[in-house]
């Protein structure tokens, strides 16, 4: 048995870990070098002791040269620093984006002892990195500072709000470890690793093999079933670190308390999605096997005809059926239903919509959460993912993006 | 050899083909007894005598009744009537859906004598058809009429515009046929099938083998290629028949009639793409295979972010490659190129936009259409797919398309 508490303090509350953010002047549009951003755009998180880290990455062809700098390391690295920043991507920059992060990384030594760092970087693809700016920041940070808000706040591009968590799990045997994490992200979410950044830190004594274990486990439960728009990012990353300061550790409880935290960002983040006002969970059963329920779930949160009837809060389930029968996935429309929370807005006997139906329907797209419920009648395969309506503020955001 | 000249008269040039629509009053949102619809609602297409008759149909597994109620007449049928209505897709509503339709035609043939009758409908999913109100057009129609125009008004939905073309075609030998189609198309667009209708009529003298083959040629190179919304639709049709009227037949000359009508009927279905302002080709060569371009060039047309890029004109190369990358093909930052036009923006050698190309890239961006070609640098596979830009008014239009 466990108890799981949340805490406030996101980052703060695990011992050993210290973090900041600070402002160096990066631009949203390095061609543009009238613009002026004021918010901060380099971060870190140091441990003051060396860590075990799992990463999970995105499955896009062209990973950002972070990632590929990450995976230069040998399996089973420890690192003690992790330097992050907004603003600027490094993807499709090449060799040379990677040779500038060992650039960066140099300079960083020369302020404090590094081992293996890493680097985690977001924002507009295909430019070099600023390494002069950067390297101003390492004059600025505190690195004894615990100031988890500040740095959930610098690494924030589009996102309208910070995301971090925290948690403490108290073991039946007394002893108990915390779990803490940041996490951005708003546009171009898509499932197959949202395009986010999460940076989980503990102090759980847990053996690196469950840490990729469960790791990957909580991905595919959290950021692989969000999607805003239907886009994959070249910089997608999740990553757990622990200094293992705590002597305690269960399975069962870490698991939980990670799926936990994970899934609870990837809601934000959803809320977050770029312009979006309503978060709706897309659950397909009863499909010949999950795979097939996968895909219809995934093709639903995707689809702009069913994020535009959200927005538009127009209880249209056509839009809902089309896109189950295009899915490619087998389905019949005569063992089919589809439910609105708990109304039954279509079945094999109940197709046409009454006006009486259609205000209890539309009643239930006010809310700011619901659930658009397929069973496919047709076997046992299920499966969830979670979607945003689409606004008008989507397409402000995204048209405007670099300007 | 041969010659192919575009006509005025859209449906009305090919002898012995009458056409109508009319109004009755049918409601796009059939919930609401009280909207008020103005346009005209239900068609037909008349024969003076049996035409061979060829159809491509969407792969939505939810089929509309309609087209049920076309494929349970036998291979090679012949036909002299095909009824249409706009305003209910008389999809997902099952048997009774079928049944309606005989219903309808069994009144209809108390009108006209009606061989092998058949149907085409758009509009709302998930309500059965107002058989009174559809019965009351048969004493409007006058079935002698040639009115083209009034019939490509009637099978509109959210388009803007109508669509029609007519093309007569003389062969070398002095002998000429027409063809003249109209089309219906604005949202929910997609390769695969455009949700569309589409009506081709010719008095030439085709086999019926080379219909269906080069119908089914023509949809791969027009509606199969253009994108909206990434949405495909329960009731995509399009038909093609004649009454070989005219003894001339070329397969060669009317395979590149067939596809010049059908491709210039798709993209004006592109361009009156709900709140499209621009049509956008989305060239990729030098793939490994044509299906590896295909994927890529279909993801393009699809995404969001760069759908939202090309609205907001922002030459932000880094979503095409971040797409690209996202498409799960083979593909290389060291061997991609990307020309907006014929400029180029992206190479392993020219990554950075500098100020001088992003603003000829503006430029480029600025007009109605342009091609955006991506060079994987990795074979000889190519496609090419079109699509638009995503606007406010795709949002303001799909937020509010039934009330």
């Amino acid at each position: 048995m466990f108890n799981i508490s949340s805490i406030e303090g996101g980052l703060n509350v695990v011992d050993g870990f210290f973090c900041d953010g600070v402002n160096v002047g990066m631009r949203t549009n390095p061609a543009n070098s009238e613009s002026t951003d004021i918010d901060g755009d380099v971060g870190f998180i140091h441990s003051d002791t060396v860590c075990d880290i799992s990463a999970v990455f995105t499955n896009n062809t062209f990973q950002a040269a972070p990632i590929k700098h990450y995976q230069r390391y040998p399996d089973n690295f420890q690192t003690n620093f992790l330097l992050i920043n907004a603003k600027n991507a490094n993807a499709m920059t090449g060799q040379a984006g990677i040779d500038d992060i060992d650039t960066i990384m140099t300079a960083l030594d020369k302020k404090i002892d590094t081992i293996n760092p890493i680097m985690s970087s977001t924002g507009v693809i295909g430019y070099r990195l600023p390494i002069d700016k950067i390297v101003t920041a390492f004059d600025k940070f505190d690195f004894t500072a615990k100031n988890s808000h500040t740095l959930a706040q610098t690494i924030m591009t589009t996102d309208k709000f910070k995301k971090e968590r925290a948690y403490k799990v108290e073991l039946d045997n007394g002893n108990s470890f915390h779990i803490a994490a940041i996490c951005k992200g708003a546009g171009m979410i898509n499932p197959a690793m949202a395009t986010m950044l999460c940076f989980i830190i503990t102090d759980a004594n847990i053996p690196k093999a469950d840490m990729d274990e469960l790791l990957l486990q909580g991905s595919e439960k959290s950021f692989n079933r969000i999607s805003v728009d239907g886009d994959t990012s070249t910089n997608d990353t999740a990553m757990l670190l622990t200094n293992k300061k705590s002597s305690a550790y269960n399975k069962e409880a870490f698991s939980k308390a990670l799926e936990k935290i994970m899934f609870e960002l990837a809601m934000e983040i959803l809320k977050d999605g770029e312009g979006a006002s309503k978060l709706v969970a897309f659950e397909v059963k009863g499909a010949k096997s999950e795979d097939e329920a996968r895909r219809a779930s995934i093709a639903l949160s995707n689809s702009l005809l069913v994020k535009t009837a959200l927005f538009g809060e127009d209880p249209n389930w056509g839009r809902i059926a089309s896109t189950i029968g295009a899915s490619g996935i087998e389905c019949d429309e005569s063992t089919l239903s589809i439910h609105y929370d708990d109304l039954l807005i279509y079945s094999n006997e109940f197709r046409e919509l009454d006006s009486q139906r259609e205000e209890q329907a539309f009643s239930i797209m006010k809310q700011d959460s619901f659930i658009v419920s397929c069973d496919l009648g047709l076997g046992s395969g299920a499966y969830t993912s979670y979607g945003c309506d689409l606004s008008y503020e989507y397409v402000k955001i995204n048209a405007e993006y670099r300007t």
